[in-house]
């Protein structure tokens, strides 16, 4: 079924759709009204309910599956819809949550044999019962959670499918490379990001912990990398090379990591961890984007808008 | 009696002296010589032996403590020694290394019994025993270490010393401003630099350990307050709050802290960690300043040189 | 009595207000409002008065005070009045403008009761009579100018009560660095933002003149030092002196000041002025804040956000 | 045959070695001497002829070779020679520039032939025959010359190494990400550094030209694909698109590209050019380094010093 | 007659006026508006045309002309005009594009007929050959584009009138600076921006190609001047020297230039470029503001404002 | 007669020279030494005394005049004087310090006579009576000092020289841009620099002064026109406008203007400062450059070099 991303201005729609977001307002003539953002898996799009009910704002709250009618319109160069008719659902409907989401293009099954094989694989058994202790501790989360709040990754298991894809990689460079300890790539592409279990609220609606935002992921997985060697009862100098990894995967002080990469393996981990981020960026924002034109400015690439060949498809 | 520093060009000496650094060279005309950093308390000059033998390499070595006759020449503005004589001193010269170091100019005793008080103050019982495990866990080094390895106190007991200028300091503050939680700022003050221990090498000759260099003392010590709430079953947002002081005490993601502060007394325990370190560093070049004149450049204060009133002694 | 920030959404006012500003404005469908800044000792709210005539465009100008009623509603995320009835007070209302403004929480007396005794306090005649000398010529504005027209001390006697706390810290400091120079310490501060009663407009509706805009309260203040010690006949190198140590207070070229310190004092009066306007943003912004919550976004402290620990009241 | 740089301090050598520069210096005392930086396969030693004559001044300039012998000494901290016998090597000697110079570690002909498999599976014909025309129009120098004169691949076919280096590595990527255009990807590596052909002096004793100097390597190629397409006539928007790649191969303005990468496989080229140099580095690096100590200071990433871990061998 | 810049809000006007852009709306109620940028030889000004209907938006679009009549209303502190009555323009109301559009103060036979003047008086042939082989390629379009989208120049023959300017300034300065190569500049300012006829779209509602996007007019005129060189079988140094200037004259990597200026004329072609370009855009802030008063800020002259001293008139 | 400067390596001199600087060392042997910076109007050479005496030590200081002989040799790729002999000069010997300082191209009269011209034309008479007044009191030092201790016009009258060279300049834009004040622009520039005669120690062996190192000769000058105004007793806005291009002139805050340019002549004034200063620098860069070379880094052009097209004398 079409999604509400690929309806145009001028466009009818009648769809379930979830809500992400709900804001009250007023209008200039003192009317209330809701601003909606409504999703699927195609992606997001704002919506008004003008002369809103306090029953509206009351059942019309972030979460809540909705039915709705209404017009696509023009506001501002972006595409908003004018609600003419919405009512919540009920079980009736057989929709549930997990419809509107967007997920990693492969299964959970799928990442975790992976994961299960690359940490397998291991020949350093400090790393590897390191690292197959902190996914256990933290494994539900992190096959739920995105790799961030916005700009990549940003749907459920995204952080694990990164994760992946980056062990895909590693696998790739190293087999060109053959200086490159795979047991520390792999196990620090496990765990760079895997603080973010606690960083982040959660895998829908995700924001920042306090904890979060005092401490920060890094510094939160470094200290668990310390609790399980101590748990774990393992002296070698591979604990603090992981620790190393974790902190230093930001690459620069300036971009969160106190210590610069002074391990090859950390260098590199740094390199990947750009790479894939940036591929899917990139992908995204390409296919949205009609050949001979150019994307939206994307941000987290210093805001820069890409070029699509015009003998591209 | 006179120090190596207050010796003139042109004057001629005979001291006791403690070797602090030694290195080989040869001269243009293929003979070797030792270039040796002698020390006492009132400092250190650079000294030539000309012509060294084998045997002179051998016993010419830092921490050795030798009787030193030359002349103090000029070189290129600073002053250099020419050795005439020099020997080895042994148990019937009575001498010993720490009459040689600079040491902090209360007692180490004086520097227990303030710090025991300031833990003593507090009111908030989780900050308390945190504070008291850690400082008993690590009191040998932390009473004997200098806070760095040059810019300022980097004298035996320089760490210690620094805790204490800064928790007088603090008092007075808090004192002024009534909202400040003390609690927080004594703690914070003790354990802010007390990583160093881990990341630094001891309390002469000092250099940087391998986990000072891939961690540093900042995530060191998050990760021992994290340890020390496990070992004492402490669970409340005080340890939270510590590893945030620590973390944030830099003030900047390029001057080493992750996290910069975001709780009113890691911004003021920035500030006051600022405050007497330049206090320090300002007092010593001007020490050795007429009035009237500029001090050396001091390359930890943006490579400034001070001026000294004509008017001031 | 209720202040107007102490009003939830929801919640229906009738209070005295000052206009602090007043815009006109065209709604989409060509009606004229007003919107205006009100303001009471508590701070400031924006209101809506919507259809508004001529006649409502020439009495409700800034500094006219009005009796106001209407509800509190929201707009995006602030809260926003929107006026039923409002009309301009008279000699029976017995208002005055000064009731509605903040002002420092000591009194004017006390102030100048206390810097008259710093000034007392001088043992170097030459900055004594200085320092007198420019107080007493610009005392009025002095005591009634804020110390900034916003971020810090931006109330009525601001500027004077900075000065005050300023005195205090720095007598606290020399008390603890006894090798600091008192009389430049209290005569710098006093002096330091002295100028800004000729870079701003006056003690409410803050703006820039002319010439705070072309030379700025720096430049100007140094130059009446230089004025003041020719009327006085002063000659020695104190005037030089006090003349960095105002020249220098912003610490740095790319913050306003053309050379850094290179006095001790100087040093050190740009660390007070610094910690005494960040005590003062860190008190306003954290007493607005619930304990285990964030304080909005503090655009002069680096845009951060500060935490309120839950332990705090 | 043991190479120059694996030679310690103490030891004494004999051995045939090229000249890479020559200085005449005169001592302190007037007389006159040669430094002389010579070199082998395994590296370079810098070393002094004392009291050289003006024959020797003729006769040791860079690029002769010659038979020495001498001492190893240790120079601030620097390995240094001390030259007992020097002398010219005739055709007797029987050895040849290129024996002493540093070398791809795969053939000519392996490069050569692994290019040109490269461009034969290019599925766009106009990229495919621009990508043809450049290289073999450039063939001679291309397989000679060095990526750089210093930081990385600085040897004999040092450029075609690096690209082949980085054609198997874009493969192996872009059998991952399957959006990326694989003939954009190895035409935009195999031309992006062809310019230094023109930027670059030769392959040894590499300087700049005045035009590599003036233009630079990045707009010089930019110029050949412009010229390149009209002698072929190809009118495309490949053209444009080439000349991008080579453009923006550096990633940002400040680092000598006016247009940052705007096309995905621009930014993509960035990253294996940039990964390609570090692995380079990195692992010279680190050979010269034991396992448990820190590598020299790296110039090209940022100054930084590398740990080997202890359990690497 | 009275541009439209010349109304004060409460003016009521009737003109005929050019539309130079068009955006639909849709009110908070769901109506359509129109937003219409319109303007003659004084400036522009937004203009809001309420309940457009289909009609409307299919004749009021970018380069119309129409007749007007409305009130200047003012919106955010800038005058718009509401629409009272609109419609298109025919040809019996005599009116025609270049009537409404800015264009330079001399006319295009007097700009063509000085840089003609220019050309003949350069010397070396080589330099006079290429200048005037791509002014005659592009003439069309150099004699009426504009020097840029906005900020300077940004009127029709903008780019040709500015390098007049910057020919009769060079000029002069050469008159004092006799060491300067008249040859070299004058042909540096002529070329330095005409690759802007092939970076911009157009000499109205100028946009930027995606030549423009990807290589820039620095680089797209530096290529141009190699193909001039071959066409016209030159093979001097002037070449590279001409490349050069046209390449640096940004002056900075940072603000688009790969290299920096190397050649002294390079310089100060650079100098030339800055200094006519800011007397432009501070002639036109400074035109529209009183003595005593500041202009608006300039966002290319670092958003700055400037101030009218009041005895200018 | 040939200038020390044009004396080649290998060459022996016998020449007058002034001493710049005299500085003691000792060699690795013990032996004392002299270090001699030797100038006459075309430049300067380091000269080597070995062996020195007492008596040399006490006769070969700064601004002594000295006889010598000696062989020019190389060291670290400079040229540098050995000295044979050499003898101090008497009256007999008929030369003077002003023979061996290089001096501006134009006479001191020419020099006064243009800048009194300029102030004739001036027609504001409160600018020109505050120019007239403060040339007048720093009349002596204006015509002799430097305008920088070194990178450009750094010889007696050199800021006078610098004045009138951007005077002409002025005159010569000014003819252009008609809108430019010619009276402020010619005050601007006679005044910016003005200050240097209290920052700097003098025409020749230029230091900082204290007043030079703690204010600057920017905040000296604005000072000075303050006072100038109040001895004259004007009042006019014209004080505040010349403070103003006076304390703006090094255009931005980082630069040592605490305010940028924010007066149209103002901004000109810094770009004809520039202008002028780059010319000087450039020109005696390429002087002594062959045609077809590079310039040796010139450090205050961002540390450039610059090339002589070899179709260049």
């Amino acid at each position: 079924m079409k999604g509400i991303t690929h309806f145009a201005v001028g466009d009818t729609i009648e769809l379930y759709l979830l809500i992400k977001n709900a804001t009250k307002g007023i209008t200039n003539t003192g009317k209330p009204f809701l601003t909606l953002i409504l999703q699927d898996k195609s992606g997001e799009m704002e919506a008004k309910l003008w002369d809103s009910s306090e029953i509206d704002e009351k059942q019309y709250i972030p979460q809540a599956i909705v039915k709705v009618s209404g017009d696509v319109q023009s506001y501002r160069g972006k595409s908003q819809l004018k609600i003419r008719q919405i009512r919540p659902t009920n079980s009736s409907d057989s929709v549930k949550v997990s419809d509107f989401l967007e997920t990693a293009p492969i299964s959970t099954d799928e990442i975790t044999s992976k994961i299960t094989q690359y940490i397998f694989e291991m020949k350093n058994p400090n790393i590897q019962r390191i690292t197959r202790h902190l996914i256990k501790k933290y494994q539900q989360a992190f096959f739920e959670y995105p790799a961030a709040t916005k700009n990549h990754h940003e749907f459920v298991s995204g952080l694990a499918y990164h994760v992946v894809s980056m062990l895909d990689l590693s696998k790739a460079i190293a087999g060109l490379y053959s200086s490159l300890d795979k047991d520390l790539l792999y196990s620090g592409i496990i765990l760079h990001d895997l603080g973010k279990v606690i960083e982040l609220s959660g895998p829908v609606s995700t924001t920042y912990t306090v904890e979060g935002n005092l401490l920060g992921h890094i510094t939160i997985m470094v200290n668990e990398i310390g609790k399980a060697a101590e748990e774990l009862d393992i002296k070698g100098e591979e604990v603090m090379i992981l620790q190393h990894l974790v902190l230093s995967h930001h690459g620069k002080a300036e971009w969160g990591s106190p210590k610069p990469p002074m391990i090859k393996e950390a260098e590199i981990l740094h390199y990947i961890d750009n790479l894939d981020a940036k591929m899917n960026m990139l992908d995204r924002a390409l296919d949205r984007t009609n050949p001979g034109e150019f994307t939206e400015r994307v941000f987290a690439l210093d805001n820069r808008s890409f070029y699509k060949p015009s003998f591209h498809k």
